[in-house]
């Protein structure tokens, strides 16, 4: 039994349309067992809140982007909350100009998107649409609703959005680097059984907290040198709770059991003043597994 | 001579009233020297653009705040740019919910700010206006005018723009934490004599790329550890070239001349693959000298 088959409402990050839908069909719509249901939310938060109160069974927000880096209300939710992470797709994005069909020929003298969709085309707009006004929104779908009404707005989103938006593709493709792909988190509130609990291809999140001293970062990060962990990600965010002080967010390759049985665990005990694991999981590429 | 003698024309991040012109103000107006020009750039990149192409002396810009952490805009141009960090200011900041003198007996049914101001006081909305709708824009001092021209719609924003723009301050000092505080960064083209050189106060910001390889990040905390460097911060960002690969920067205690006469700079070029010294520079506190 798995995270795709003790799963029966998927809630994401909406509105409908968004990368976080995207992602979350990607992981469930292969599921051998009944499609699940899929409920929209209005920020990372309120997914996050409607998986603890368990109006969701699994929750899917983005975590990170491989050109604009981390998704800072996703890691500050994680630290805040007491939920798991059970799985993780990583989705190639591409990103598109979008126009309304039936103002095709209406000069853009605006571009609407989210503000991730905007940083990852920056180069782009700057080349082919320099004079033209940009305007952050809270999703590519309230945009791609905007720029289907409004004459002479355009939108950067997927192309989910072309059809039930009555919008064509003017530019396609116009990230600023081929290799823009954003990584997505389920969360549960339970810690599901595993896909493949054993495998070597596991990853494990952590947040740790550290005394404010010189080397305390260093003492961090010898154990899992010393122990031969390879860790993909660390990220600080502040403590909040003291001007400049961080709590750091590490993941690395390997399971929950390879932690408590090589040791890593108490040896980060014993240099930290605060260690919370967040889950152990394994990565899927758009649907695939690894 | 320093930063402030040698400046005639101070860049900031505009539009006039946001806290980059604050922190501009602060810096330059207590000076002994003659009163600097100042100038307003749209964005962040556009700052960096002025000052390299010699429009403005010294550019203004934040970089982080102590509670939302990293403004990754400035990182990325920093990495990008040949500019020097040649001092930095803190400011605290009070964020405060202003509506129009004229319609302040209108409910409120909007509230526009920065994204960044809107996340400032997150915990805050929640609590007060569970039900307005919150609306990014591009800085609060355009969300200031947004205000002061339409009835029910409400600015978060410093104090400083309520006279310009006809407002008046319906609740004060309402962001989620006390201490909060922002950095902004002043950049030069050259090199600007320092302020105190030799003194202890000294920070320096460093840029380094690593092999992507286990224990590569604990490969170059050592020798900071290991010579007694306090780090200030360390903040990953992805490397734009590589999915999943990041480049780090890294504050600490200290300037050039203790770089390169304690080893650390030989011994950090042995252990990455790049290595580019941002500037050393001395921090203000709110126009104090710390």
């Amino acid at each position: 039994m798995s995270v795709k088959d003790k799963t029966q409402v998927v809630g994401f990050l909406g509105p409908e349309g968004t990368f976080s839908e995207l992602a979350a069909r990607a992981y469930f719509d292969n599921s051998t067992t009944e499609a699940p249901e899929y409920s929209s939310w209005r920020s990372i938060k309120e997914v996050f809140l409607a998986v603890s109160q368990q109006h969701c069974d699994v929750g899917v927000v983005p975590v990170e982007n491989s050109s604009e880096g981390a998704v800072t209300e996703t890691q500050d939710c994680l630290d805040d909350s007491d939920l798991r992470i059970v799985g993780e797709i990583i989705l190639p994005i591409s990103q598109n100009l979008l126009v309304s069909k039936e103002h095709a020929d209406t000069p853009i003298s605006k571009i609407v998107s989210h503000k991730q969709s905007l940083a990852q085309c920056r180069g782009w707009l700057k080349e082919h649409y320099p004079h033209v006004q940009l305007e952050e929104c809270e999703s590519n779908a309230v945009a791609a609703e905007i720029a289907s009404t409004h004459k002479g707005v355009a939108v950067i989103a997927s192309s989910q959005v072309v059809e039930p938006y009555g919008l064509m593709i003017k530019s396609e493709d116009i990230q600023d680097f081929l290799h823009n792909s954003t990584r997505f988190l389920l969360l549960s509130k339970y810690e599901l059984p595993s896909l493949s609990h054993g495998q070597s291809d596991f990853k494990t999140s952590l947040v740790l907290r550290a005394e404010n001293s010189p080397g305390a970062l260093y003492g961090i990060l010898g154990p899992f040198a010393l122990l031969g962990f390879d860790l993909t990600r660390l990220e600080s965010r502040p403590s909040k709770t003291v001007a400049w002080e961080y709590i750091f967010f590490i993941d690395f390759l390997g399971d929950y059991q390879a932690l408590e049985d090589s040791g890593l665990f108490s040896q980060l005990e014993a240099v930290t003043s605060g260690l919370k694991c967040l889950g152990s999981y394994v990565t899927l590429f758009d649907g695939r597994s690894n």
